[in-house]
């Protein structure tokens, strides 16, 4: 069964938002084994809504639509199957109910126009919303295709998805499962993780193997495709875990979580608390930390210490430190990291401290990056040069820092210099 | 002028990435008057590139292509391209010269493999990469279409857009314009906002206005498109202004900023330094408020403090106050403020506490959020509900903080119930 995404809405165009969408659908159809093929995104044209649906049935078996389903002018999704099929619009007494109803509930009197949502092509199955207020529709072609449309809206459009559209595929497509395990790498680098990799895949097509770089970090992802799940994790077991021991100790997962999740589970299960103390990062190590339910009984707090006189007064950062080695420096980042965990009464103290740029910064160039990390009594210190933007040096001074943690927690030796 | 944007890669149809890159080259064709008029995302598959393209040829003028360009063998694109056209590969000797260089550069053999780089299509040109490895490349068909491929990282992919595609198509394009302005307003729901401005958007086609809702803000936007950018200009001012008039001190931005951006350049104007007091945000207000080159001069710091004893110990919240009303109260976010503005010396102290869910906490309902300010010697306190998930309810907490921060430095009332 081959699935296509459509979204529907000139802000795709304009690059005002990224069609996050078809991505969260896709991974959804790929979960129970439908493949995408294609995925189209088209302005609120009529014409070229109609021409995309068009191109869409004559390769896919599956449509899936999102957005323009709303009651206001530019929402035209309908019209545009219903030109593409060929086929009229009438009114769905259920929806039109629907909508009533709505209204009546927040005491408002319904203008007509809002009716349009009650105009659907014809033979179009009503998806009732839970929370939302457009409904979706579900239709199967003559020739057999089917296609669904949904709101734009990420919420509504999930709650259909998961309520209605994934079980429906699932039963249809029947036995047939992609499977895909995604192993992930921080403090290598891509050419080196494909020297350590590359020969798994030549010459092979199922389980197939694909690399991700980006984030300060690398996703190896394996993925396989049989006639069930059983069957798929099983073709991608042997090579996810040829995978996984080639990349040693520098894989934080086999199974694609986030490196502050890794960490929050290590944190968890050993009872270790721990404390930041950010420079560089200036908040986000401790937002990472503390993202996940529960973090409060792992994460005390964080120390975010932009200026030299919050270090020595918050942090306790000695005068010769500030004076002699400076702010940037691995004496800087192991006192922060000793400090924070003091103030929090924690187990562990993490530190980031660096030159995020655009300039240098007290002799030190952009990308400079000290992290350190306090246990009792002891305290350990790296630096290392981060290449990019801004935000580049600074997400990866939070995986450095991460990692550090991971390693310290899972009794890994240090991290290797990049 | 038409164009389209074709994503190549198998990890856009699984779902594993977003394609950003669309997002951000439509933003920038848009700019210079290209009209966007389709993406389409396919996977790394001969047949699916080449028929994606031959379908994006027949509609557009332009077909721009990221991905699939390196190396490997799963890299295809140039392959897909000679067959959608029906004409050969031929060997590119600057390209080889090029992948030759960077081998000797590197003190490193160069695979034999590697030279599929330069295997082109007949005819194309190659776009040499400044810091990347992989070329990109741009053809003219007989049809007189104009094709680039470019690779799939975002950075390669956006130096040769700014530095060779976008002026050529710019010079190209002639003398048409594509104007946008985008104003936007936090603490008033999307049904409030279109209610202010719906009559704006009847039967008006250029200007056109659109809603876009998300991240604990609203943005309208109006797009006007004219034969030259001052034209365009012209024709949105009036909008724009109406739109910015009806929406009054909601509106924190008729240029599109981030309120984060907004709050800096009103700390950096008016000389005001600012430091927080995070529980229920974990640092994310830190790392939004410090995100800008040059924070340090208005960005103190930031005492992320996720237990009761942080609260006490480091930001002096009192005893009466944590066992009375609790860690979730007006009054905590007040003594919070006071706390970060006292430690970090900071003219302004800026809190937020409350209950990010997925469970309530302390007789207090997921979603609620305090948010706390300290000047001199005052303080000022609200409080509200958020919907959503976790990181909804830490998103509402942060807009709403820098919302009230912005309202302070402006000079503008306090905000209004949500």
């Amino acid at each position: 069964m081959r699935a296509e995404v459509v979204g529907v809405g000139t802000e795709l165009l304009l690059g005002q938002i990224c069609n996050a969408n078809a991505q969260w659908m896709s991974g959804r159809l790929a979960d129970i084994g439908v493949d995408v093929v294609h995925h189209q995104a088209v302005g609120d044209n009529l014409d070229r809504i109609a021409a995309s649906f068009t191109v869409a049935l004559g390769r896919a078996d599956v449509l899936l639509v999102t957005g323009g389903l709303g009651p206001t002018q530019d929402d035209i999704t309908r019209e545009g199957l219903s030109r593409a099929l060929g086929i009229g619009l009438v009114r769905d007494p259920a929806i039109e109910e629907f909508l009533r109803e709505r209204f009546r509930s927040l005491g408002r009197a319904m203008p007509d126009s809002n009716l349009r949502q009650a105009d659907v092509p014809e033979g179009a199955r009503p998806i009732m919303p839970e929370r939302g207020t457009a409904p979706g529709l579900a239709l199967v072609t003559d020739a057999g295709r089917r296609v669904y449309l949904v709101p734009g809206v990420p919420s509504e459009m999930r709650e259909m998805m998961l309520g209605t559209i994934l079980p429906e595929l699932a039963a249809a497509a029947g036995p047939s499962a992609l499977a895909s395990r995604t192993v992930r790498v921080t403090g290598v680098a891509e050419s080196r993780v494909a020297e350590l990799l590359d020969d798994l895949f030549v010459g092979r097509a199922n389980p197939s193997i694909a690399y991700l770089a980006g984030g300060g970090e690398v996703k190896v992802r394996v993925t396989a495709k049989a006639s069930n799940r059983d069957e798929a994790e099983s073709l991608i077991e042997p090579v996810a875990d040829e995978v996984a021991r080639r990349l040693g100790d520098h894989a934080f997962t086999t199974r694609d979580q986030d490196l502050a999740d890794v960490v929050a589970d290590l944190l968890a299960s050993t009872g270790t608390t721990v404390a930041c103390a950010e420079s560089l990062t200036g908040g986000s190590l401790g937002a990472r930390l503390s993202a996940r339910p529960g973090a409060s009984s792992y994460f005390r707090g964080s120390a975010v210490c932009y200026t030299a006189r919050a270090k020595a007064d918050v942090l306790g950062v000695s005068r010769e430190t500030l004076e002699g080695p400076g702010a940037v420096s691995e004496e800087c980042a192991r006192e922060m990291a000793a400090g924070s965990r003091r103030i929090f009464d924690a187990n562990l103290g993490l530190s980031t401290t660096g030159v995020a740029g655009p300039d240098a910064h007290d002799g030190k160039p952009v990308g400079t990056v000290c992290i350190g990390l306090a246990w009792d009594g002891e305290s350990f210190a790296r630096s290392f040069r981060a290449p990019g933007d801004r935000e580049m040096v600074r997400r990866w001074a939070e995986q450095a820092a991460l990692d550090l943690l991971r390693r310290r927690l899972a009794g890994l030796p240090g991290p290797s210099a990049r």
